[in-house]
This record gives structure tokens, C-alpha cells and sequence, in this order.
């Protein structure tokens, strides 16, 4: 078994691109982000790529608004395929998915998104945490379906909403648990141990044979 | 100032009025439960109430279905204004209160939930919570308004869904919050120190001189 090889999708500075990369740099995630894609020219996330040695590209999305076009969408796939990746994880990236995308990587999409789902789905979600008042949010990674934010959820974190938070303050609270529970998500899946049963993920027993495996392995 | 006054509405077994009364009893809440009434002649909550030597009555719904008749309700009001409530908790109360009740007590109701609103309101929610995959559930005291589990929030706890849970082991994981967490909550209006913004609930910190009062009043 090789480490699995990551395409990342990302539309902004790529925070939880960053973590990612920095888990297989310091050999908390047996992984390899092959590629990053990008919808956005300047995205910092491409920059970040280039600076740890990851192909980095841009697509051109040939249209605004939820989706990319039809083609920079099969332009994106080809990427991916190109690259062999085994798994993709948005990390910002501000696009939906077409159905097709998401059924030519079925169950190998992963997201992550600042919120404890089903609760505040879409965007400015800290905001709308906020402004609902409640007392608890936090964040999702999920798989992605044809849906928004409403795939498979594979691990959440919850963050305590304090008095007084603007959403500046409680967006970097619930930052700090994405980019650990990103990694974590990541490495159950290149351990083969997430087991998506109708709409529950089911996180399987480590595997003691694996475990010695993965010292063999380096 | 006096000890406040509660009403408490239930349905069932009343296990969260159980809470509320032992929380009385044992100091950790200056308050009263004057009076329990429930919709259901044989509810374990008036057995409850009657064992701790509280008033308890029964009030004959009239009809089946989600609201009391409204003639029961104008009772129900009656018997609260009669031992001249301060508070009302709602502790597994399974009718929707009429906007005449809401209105006649605004921002004196409570209702404990046991979900992370907004996520899963309604019934049979740790069901929901567990169908839904989702990997945090918990509970939620909020003032009840007009709409069903929709009023500004008070105070939340989150608790981890565990792998094989079922709905019997996640309800009673989440039920050792509620208990907590209702105590909790009418504490902080007895104190005087919730204020509702808008749909956000603020606590006010504790005053020095009240706690100074508090020891005088015993």
C-alpha cells in the first residue's frame, strides 16, 4: 500500500491547505498532496503549493456565480485524473461541485465547512451562528454529495460561542479545530477506515498488521 | 427580592423536573416550584411533584393532537397566574403553547431540547441526530416563542455521538446535560442576569453586592 495522493481544491488563501501540507511535513499524515487546483488566479492557496514544491492550477472558471462552466469543470476533473489523486479535499474552495464531478469521484470528496452541520449550511455561517445566538459551533468534515453541506459526516468539533465574540474571534476558534480535524479526517480515510453506511460514516478499529505495515513502508 | 416562583409543565416522567426540584432541595437553586401541571392524568411528573409536597394538577387537554383546546389552555394560564408564576420551565410539556399563552408570560418560558438547536427540532430528535450521522448532538434551554424550539437561546452543552450508539444510550448521555444545564439556566434568571437581544441571549456577569444579598436572605 502506498500513501494516498491528495488533490486539493481551494478558492482563497487555503488555511486548511496549509495544515494539510504541514501534517504530511511533519509525519502526521501519511500522504502526499499531489496537486492544487485553484478557480481563483491569485488565490494564496496556489502560492502556498508552489512554496512546498505541489503542482499548483489555476482553471480558468469561465463563468461567476455557485458552479464553474461545464468545461473548466471536465478541465478540472482531467486535472485530478492527471495527478491519480485518491482523494479530494476542498479547503475553501467556493464552488459547487457538479453532479458529474461528484460522481466520478464518488465517496473520495471531502470538505470541510465551519459549522456543526445540519445547523448553518452555506456561506457567512459564523455570522449566522452569531446572529442566531447560539452557544455552540464548530466544524464538519463531510463528504461531498449533491448537496450543499450535506453529505456524510466523518468527524465535527465543537467550540464554545462566547459572549461578546465577533466573528472575527469565533471564525479563528473554530479555525484551530478545522485544521485538526481536516488531518484527522484525512488520515482514517488513507488508513481505510471510514465505512459509509446510507448516511452515517462508521470510523472502523485501527489495524494492528497496518500499523507495523506502515513502518515498513518508509 | 424574594425567591422566584416556578410552574413547571410536563407530560411524562419528568425527569427534568426531578432535576429542578433536587437542585431546590439541595441549595444549588434559590427558587420555588409552586406548582406542576400536566395534560396527562397519570403523568409520573404530578407523582413527582405530589412526593415533594407541590401542588400538582392535572388540566384536561380537551382534544388530542399538538395544542391544548384553548378553553384548557385559558386554564392552564389561570393556575399559573394563580400561584402567581414567575418562571415557566417546560420539562417534556408535548403540547405547542398558543400565541395567547406566549404572549401572556413573554419571556418568563422556558423549554429544555434535546438537540443543538437549530439542529433538529421537533420530536424523537436523538432519533434524528443519530439517522443524520451527525457526530456532536447535546442540548438546548431556550425562551420559548411563537414557533416550535425556535426561541432565543439560553444555554447549550454538546455532547459526542459515539460509534454503535443507540437512541436509549445517546438520549440518556444527552439527559445528564439537560438536567445540568436547566439548573443552570433558571439559576441565571433568578439572578436577574439573562437579557434578550434581539433573538441573542445575554449573560450578564454575577453583581458582588447581590451575592452579598443572597447569604442575608437565608
Amino acid at each position: 500500500m502506498s500513501r494516498i495522493r491528495i488533490g486539493v481544491l481551494a478558492s482563497g488563501r487555503g488555511s486548511n491547505l496549509q495544515a494539510i501540507i504541514d501534517s504530511v511535513k511533519e509525519g502526521r499524515l501519511d500522504a502526499e498532496v499531489a496537486v492544487v487546483v485553484s478557480d481563483v488566479e491569485d488565490a494564496y492557496a496556489l502560492d502556498r503549493a508552489r512554496s512546498a514544491g505541489i503542482e499548483a492550477r489555476y482553471i480558468d472558471p469561465a463563468r461567476k456565480g455557485a458552479r464553474l462552466s461545464k468545461e473548466s469543470e471536465r478541465r478540472v476533473i482531467d486535472v485530478l485524473d492527471e495527478f491519480r489523486v485518491d482523494l479530494i479535499a476542498l479547503a475553501g474552495f467556493m464552488r459547487i461541485l457538479r453532479s458529474d464531478f461528484v460522481r466520478h469521484f464518488s465517496g473520495r470528496i471531502m470538505n470541510i465547512h465551519p459549522s456543526l452541520l445540519p445547523s448553518f449550511p452555506g456561506l457567512k455561517v459564523q455570522m449566522k451562528a452569531l446572529e442566531y445566538g447560539v452557544k455552540y459551533s464548530g466544524c464538519t468534515v463531510h463528504f461531498v454529495d449533491e448537496g450543499v453541506d450535506t453529505g456524510p459526516i466523518i468527524i465535527q468539533a465543537a467550540v464554545p460561542v462566547l459572549d461578546g465574540d465577533t466573528e472575527e474571534v469565533l471564525s479563528s476558534r473554530i479555525l484551530r479545530e478545522e485544521h485538526r480535524i481536516y488531518t484527522e479526517a484525512i488520515r482514517l480515510f488513507a488508513e481505510g477506515r471510514l465505512k459509509i453506511e446510507g448516511r452515517v460514516v462508521h470510523v472502523l478499529p485501527e489495524r494492528r498488521d497496518d500499523a507495523g505495515g506502515d513502518e515498513s513502508r518508509h
